[in-house]
């Protein structure tokens, strides 16, 4: 394992984590047991690389060959499902505000990794110059996680409802594929990942919102 | 580029802006920003041919390496919600009627089209003989999009409760196969799309209704 | 078709009986037409082995190459649609609890059998030695028709709610790893279907619950 493949391993820890816990929390938000924290939070983790894998034709894909991603989020949903059972507290009155910060910086670094995992897995199958495909296997890799547990989860996906999130993947997965063609693999993924997390950490601290159409503005 | 490729990527183009209308209707409905009307639009367009494409084994699908499909889905995305940004009465009162028309024509014209797409597809990779394999092809390729468009935007799927959905998808199918054993490629392109077109019409406008048990019959 | 391929077929068929039934049994119960049931009778029974397919890249599925597994579902959501139609009352008050018991005896078979007709196409295919594979394998066939059936009618996944469902899969398919290892394939098959479905019924006969966060606790 060279320097390279020690920093995407790092990141991809760090991303399942991140998804891991996100996963956890809408989980027990929404009263499940116990195994369905772990369903929902395997599920965030390795729901975006194995949609990836498919479409790219590695199968069976990198997670189901390899148990480390699915024992780390399973660890990391049970240690997300025990602070939350000793602590019921943090689900309620103002804590929910702390417990809605930490979701948010789960999930965008979860996205943000994801994404130049997702960008990097299509370059190192030799579709560099296919700027397109490798954007779209990075948003597919970030979004995808998280849009399988709001489905599963049965409330409206985060993707669809809240600030500039396919945006910051969108925006993330170019600027990660520039970076790998002028500074190399290492530094597209670090500078990429960061990307994203700040677009949607700006997003959301500034509640930059696109236009919409709402009810209340048709009246 | 012969005659008949060219008819394909005709009607490949009007199914993808008709899906990628019907989904940006949807998520206006549902009072998403305009991403989240760019990200349903997308994914209304080119999900039915993603998952066929999946379940072919063609890997990248089609529309993960040719930028157009999505591209166009985007900007069919965009004028849909111009159009509806700057006409907000269109959704209300008595032009809903006249929404809802559009949006089944639209519906309707994606799975007529997609539908025969499918079959195709499926021909070209050497399935011909293979009717059952054809049929499902066909009608995956024409009810996924609106499938993944109705679970991610949180309504009941089109395909389980309106008016004899699937039921055009796999007529239209089977009549596609068998135009083109007897007819060639083109006249089964278009003919079939137009019976799946004609009974979705038809079932909508004399209300057809399979039998079903409510809760008023208990009762 | 030898001894074993015989029982692998009685399982896969029974195993889409009972998928295809609570499919149809959901379906009803949420008053959509027979189209609707049939469909929703068919993804649950097919659904589950389909997605195993694809990940383990054999492409067409079986199921879209075959068509008894559809043919078998389609009759026997239609049988279901049928009775329930005749019998209204069946939905109704205190048949209500006989209901609800069919369905979980239809669940808990179509589980126990997938989950080990997943494992078992797994270790035809080369992967005898990954067990970690193997067991996701049995896990995703097992629940992946359920999971789709619930998405699509908008009901809260069974996976993620009910007792010890996923649980019960992995269990199974642990159990059918080790008995294929030491008694061969005929006696993993029923012994470890036998496991799946003995798990879930005691589990619903005893309300076995694993711990989880409800607001009634909180307050």
């Amino acid at each position: 394992m060279d320097y390279q493949q020690l920093i995407t391993f790092i990141m991809e820890m760090l991303g399942t984590v991140a998804f891991a816990a996100s996963g956890a929390m809408v989980a027990v938000d929404r009263a499940m047991d116990i195994f369905g924290v772990i369903v929902l939070g395997v599920t965030t983790a390795v729901g975006g690389g194995a949609i990836r894998d498919v479409i790219l034709g590695i199968v069976p894909p990198a997670m189901f060959r390899n148990p480390i991603y699915t024992l780390v989020a399973t660890i990391t949903s049970c240690v997300v499902f025990m602070i939350l059972y000793l602590k019921k507290e943090l689900l309620q009155g103002h804590n929910r505000e702390t417990y809605d910060k930490i979701m948010l910086v789960m999930d965008s670094i979860g996205l943000g990794i994801f994404t130049v995992v997702g960008v990097n897995t299509g370059i190192s199958h030799g579709y560099v110059d296919y700027m397109f495909l490798l954007v779209f296997l990075g948003t597919i890799t970030g979004v995808g996680g998280g849009l399988l547990r709001d489905i599963m989860a049965g409330v409206p996906p985060y993707i669809l409802v809240r600030h500039i999130y396919a945006c910051a993947s969108i925006v993330g997965a170019i600027v990660c594929v520039l970076l790998y063609r002028h500074f190399g693999a290492v530094a597209s993924m670090v500078g990429a990942s960061a990307v994203v997390v700040l677009i949607r950490y700006l997003a959301a601290h500034y509640r930059w919102n696109l236009p919409k159409l709402t009810r209340e503005e048709e009246n």
